[in-house]
């Protein structure tokens, strides 16, 4: 195979021809896949399910630390969850507050109560604010963006470098007193898959924003999710920070809806004492607590951080095989064309490829016409805008693996055709 | 026994004399009771948890309506759960969205998202509204009154009759377009135990408020709560709203929190399909869904609106001899001295009792040293202030029937003596 870039007109047109065909046969196929969510697949599923939901098994279980879990009470949370939690973070267990089954809904909350009311350093609910500025490392996730989006703060992007987000620029835009605050994946970022370096979480922990209520949002989202080799230690951002001399700085957020299930399992959020104080305050306005019953049932489930883990290498002998599927398809068939780049990652969820710049949108709407859906063009940019039509998400966990090759060969094809179209316009 | 405003002052000294003893009597049993809050006592849940907790007998369980229970999606509720509430509340299923564990945290959304974003028909965001006011029905919920008062809405007091809110002044306070919206239990208030009547509905319903965007909160929390007598039917507010040319204005809340278990049940709000609209969008950049394992398992153990019935009438043979015990005893003792009043409710969890003006934080201070907690003084009131110091909460649903019996001894005790205390002055 030789690059598109060094191939005669000629010979590009014979090529488009080719992949044009291979094209219309696969729409012949009349396929439904899907690449667009990070949803666990079906064995995931399945490898959990019964033990977790068989858990109880004498009335001594409904007990926890002496607390009955089946009444009201513990806003902040189970003991036993907040322990757990505490130890897969590497903080301490007064520092988490575990909560219901959507670590989403805690961000919004956290951000909802900063608009509303103020963080502990507000001098006032950021509703009063004039103009508020949120810094979004790209590409990102866009469910993060669309929560600040929300309450019309202006997105302010940032560039991911191998590293984590470009710190002179992060460090310079700080400076700016309407700049309120960060998103942050920091380990398996999504979507790149980058784990931000230890140099790189120094100097964010060491910011010094001109906004006192500088908000540093922690999204631990995949704290414990490699599937490929060890289990890689991380900072612990609360107690960086708090060695920085900005101990209020952080809130950080993990869920284990992918250790256990999507949408079923528990969330927290973890914070110094004086925000935690602060933050139960505001919440104990919101609601009597959480379900208890399921926090229990993930501490019994779970155990301890060993356990997890060796659950985690679980989800990794059925997840590894699908990124591997996906990554070296593309080495195959791609790399050779020099029509896109992609990280090759260890955790998290996704697989980030820029192909070649103004052929993101095409591409998609090119695997839509075939029946694989996949993330939306843009996505991973606020207000779902890519200024480089570039950047493509792929989500390779739900599909079993035998329609994940189809998937991505139609998207290899996809790719192919609108980089043809492109360089042939 | 006498009343003591017809006894002579050396007949009320004489009665101190002696209630002082049995008050020192009772201090040194050193009791420890808590009739403070609406929760469930241990048999209650003890009757729910077993049946509850292993639901799930094979993997076809994990799937209503082909939908996987175990995986993100279905933001507005498993369609079989929304069709068990529509059901229980007489409204559709379309009207229906699930959701988690707490109604109060769906209460605190919808104002949030009214204060942050707007309702449907805002004309702009609360937060930019220059006051905001709202009716609170006295005496009513404390955590209702908490969430109104912590976006700095003014809370302004209306009168409840036997037959609910004194509908004369709702119709004239609703001409103030400050005024955006209304707290209501409407069934079993909280806490006289009132139901509404079918005239005090229908006029709600036909309430031609200034504010466009006036959001009628309609807390159904005790909807199948009976503890006495058959299932009472009720209107459906949001039929009621429609016809009266109202149809987005009522928001309508209920949770199975004293059906199955407190903190572990599921939630659910109702309201027109143009709300809903609104909602599913603002909420959608909240949350991804919610717990589907939760509502699945309650749509398999409850089953049907006649099979929830049933249950209820387990949670009151439970409940009814607890509150019997406390309106007799009541009704026994404190009746002939003619120093407080008091409803005796068929339905939900409170009994609300009325003191001799001036009494009521004294009568709570002496429960408190005799080591009964009971819900502070005042709590029934907007920003805590009762402003003739006279309505005490009784919560008798927790207390097992033997410490109930001591606690209500303690209360009885403790009013007379504070009316004595009064009186004597």
């Amino acid at each position: 195979m030789t690059a598109y870039a060094e191939m005669s007109r000629q010979e590009l047109l014979k090529e488009q021809e080719l992949i044009c065909q291979r094209f219309e046969k696969l729409r012949d196929q009349k396929l439904n896949l899907n690449m667009a969510r990070g949803k666990p697949g079906k064995a995931q599923l399945d490898m959990v399910s019964e033990g977790l939901f068989n858990i109880f098994k004498t009335p001594r279980d409904y007990i926890s630390d002496g607390i009955d879990c089946r009444n009201y009470g513990e806003m902040a949370g189970l003991p036993a969850a907040r322990r757990l939690f505490a130890e897969l973070l590497g903080c301490r267990m007064e520092q988490v507050f575990a909560a219901g089954n959507s670590s989403l809904q805690l961000m919004y909350d956290t951000i909802s109560k900063a608009y509303t009311n103020g963080l502990l350093h507000s001098e006032r609910p950021w509703c009063k604010e004039e103009h508020v500025k949120w810094l979004c490392p790209v590409p990102g996730y866009d469910r993060h963006f669309k929560i600040t989006e929300s309450f019309g703060f202006e997105l302010v992007t940032v560039p991911m470098t191998e590293n984590g987000p470009d710190m002179d620029a992060v460090e310079a835009a700080v400076r700016d007193p309407q700049v309120k605050g960060m998103w942050n994946v920091p380990k398996y970022s999504n979507p790149d898959g980058i784990v931000y370096s230890e140099e790189t979480v120094r100097r964010i922990a060491a910011l010094k924003p001109a906004a006192p209520d500088f908000l540093l949002m922690w999204d631990n989202a995949y704290c414990v999710h490699e599937f490929e080799g060890e289990f890689v230690p991380f900072p612990d951002i609360l107690s960086e920070c708090a060695k920085a001399g900005n101990p209020d700085m952080a809130f950080e957020f993990a869920s284990t809806s992918k250790i256990t299930l999507p949408g079923a399992g528990v969330a927290c959020f973890a914070c110094s004492q004086a925000n935690m104080d602060h933050m139960k305050k505001l919440m104990s306005v919101q609601v009597i607590s959480f379900d208890k019953m399921n926090q229990q049932r993930h501490v019994l489930f779970l155990k301890d951080k060993a356990h997890t883990l060796a659950l985690m290498r679980r989800h990794a002998e059925i997840l590894g095989p699908k990124f591997r599927c996906v990554t070296d398809a593309l080495e195959k068939e791609i790399t050779p064309l020099g029509i896109a780049s992609w990280q090759r990652p260890k955790g998290g969820y996704f697989v980030s490829l820029n192909a070649m710049p103004g052929t993101a949108r095409r591409t998609l709407d090119l695997c839509k016409a075939v029946g694989v859906t996949m993330t939306a063009a843009g996505a991973t940019f606020p207000y779902g805008k890519d200024p480089q039509d570039s950047n493509i998400r792929i989500a390779p966990s739900l599909p079993p693996r035998e329609e994940l090759e189809i998937a991505v060969e139609v998207l290899c094809t996809c790719l192919r055709l609108s980089a043809l179209e492109k360089i042939l316009k």
